[in-house]
């Protein structure tokens, strides 16, 4: 903690609620707030409204950092850079974060993706300093992957959706709704394992289903195949799993099983066999990656380059 | 081309021939020459014995560029750098070519995969340029790809192993043989459409069924999950699609179509919908993607740095 270091504002957009925090690093988080997601415009006048106060209390503010549900448009040539794009939330689409906080504070704002937030924090600060490529799923309402790969964080076309890559279909399923549940895709993994999906297709909500279950070995089971299909494209030196779902303590064991079964031997590394509890692993920072992450997003936007 | 431009041999090591050239860039290849794979041993020595020939031809090289077929150790810091390792091939596992040409010719050897030299080039000098993310898939006797991300090759734990990516089940399939011909995986990529897998699956060399066949259509559908997959996870600017199988011209605007209706509008992109033809494309340096990738490599080993 250093009294000369930039003060910067961290906000997390989720569905539900705004995190914000105000500080200099991870160490030094001076203080923080929730923010319930309403309309765009009437979140975004509360989050300020924090800020105003905040900087009143603490001092002026270097930087804004944001990371944020999605998609987001990233392509810093774009017109709509920084928005929030063709999100299913209601309001919310083409929604334009990035030049309401420039406008309002006069100051760098850094803007990326909620999961690409996170996977940056757990980078520098948690269970993934020195894994690169380094990926960061989160299973819970939905599910999002941010990806760091060469140093920075994986753009291009979009950002990483792997939510909705697609994987055989459980075999044998005994859930009442044998489908999944994406209205996109017949087969994808967030039809199957987000909250609301494994509800939908067993009748009873994830945290009230016991350990033993079978809804879990089928969660498992696509888990461990949509991890072995990044694994197979990033080759990744670490994959953390975090999000409401992912709190089942039984389930991160039951994942590496499946993940190895499905690889059948094919690539022979100690991370997919011996060593794979260090190479799928629990957040480091727990539920602060994305707030924190998006603090190294404001950051990154003073200096305006990449890690 | 200029007289004082370095002198670099490039190798493309396949598993049936390495072709080797010698010069300075695309547009100056002085000599080549193509060496029959038999033991690592035997073929070794031939190329090595080719490179000396050149050398009194054309004078003294400043590096050897080397893109290989795999899994390769691409990590500097383990004891088998440089080595083809735990390949199915006869007699090539745990083979050190880093080792031999460095020892032979005292010059600097740059190596990757036969996959990533191919993205290389294509990201270079054909038609991949500007593209970042990069991929480039070959469908032939095996399925590979090589990545471009950030500004480097992907490497990590290993290097990308597209070809095992798991999909779903082509539906209600006509196949002679309906499962997928890999011996690893129920349902991988490569073990549907890979040339020796279709002539399992449909009893008929690939090159023999005409284009209104139903096995195209299955090719097709099971690399729109594929180039679906890669898309989500990635996020690239371009596919390319070499290899023998993609030399049929039907080919890929059927898997343009596929992978639009997997994707069912889930990203809002004109790549994915009236761009595709500009999304997935053919590679811009036809065959020669491999050895110019590798005289790439040989570049980048003497300034011991990324692009």
């Amino acid at each position: 903690m250093s009294d000369n270091a930039p003060l910067i504002v961290a906000i997390e957009g989720g569905g539900t609620k705004f995190v914000c925090g105000i500080g200099t690093d991870p160490h030094n988080i001076l203080d923080t707030a929730r923010i319930d997601t309403t309309t765009p415009h009437d979140t975004l006048e509360n989050v300020s409204h924090w800020i105003s106060k905040m900087k009143v209390a603490h001092g002026p503010i270097a930087a804004i950092g944001i990371g944020t549900f999605g998609p987001v448009d990233l392509n810093r040539d774009s017109e709509t850079y920084g928005y929030i794009t063709t999100t299913p939330k209601p309001h919310w689409q083409q929604t334009d974060v990035v030049t309401f906080f420039k406008n309002r504070f006069k100051v760098p704002v850094g803007f990326d993706t909620d999961v690409n937030a996170a996977v940056l924090a757990e980078y520098l600060w948690g269970a993934g300093q020195g894994m690169d490529p380094l990926i960061y799923i989160t299973v819970g309402t939905g599910v999002g992957g941010g990806v760091l790969v060469n140093g920075q964080l994986l753009h291009g076309l979009l950002h990483p959706e792997i939510g909705h890559l697609i994987v055989p279909p459980p075999h044998n399923s005994l859930a009442i709704q044998r489908e999944g549940q994406c209205p996109f895709h017949r087969s994808c993994v967030e039809g199957y394992v987000c909250g609301p999906s494994i509800a939908k297709r067993w009748g009873v909500k994830a945290d009230a289903l016991p350990p033993d279950h079978p809804a879990w070995e089928e969660v498992a089971d696509v888990m461990g195949y949509a991890l072995m299909n990044l694994t197979l494209t990033l080759a990744p030196k670490r994959i953390i799993l975090g999000g409401g779902v992912m709190e089942q303590p039984h389930l991160i064991p039951l994942i590496q099983g499946k993940l190895m079964q499905h690889m059948n031997g094919y690539l022979s590394v100690p991370q997919l066999s011996h060593d794979i509890e260090r190479f799928i692993v629990k957040p480091g920072l727990g539920g602060r990656s994305g707030l924190l992450g998006s603090m190294a997003l404001g950051r990154m936007a003073i200096a305006n380059k990449a890690l």
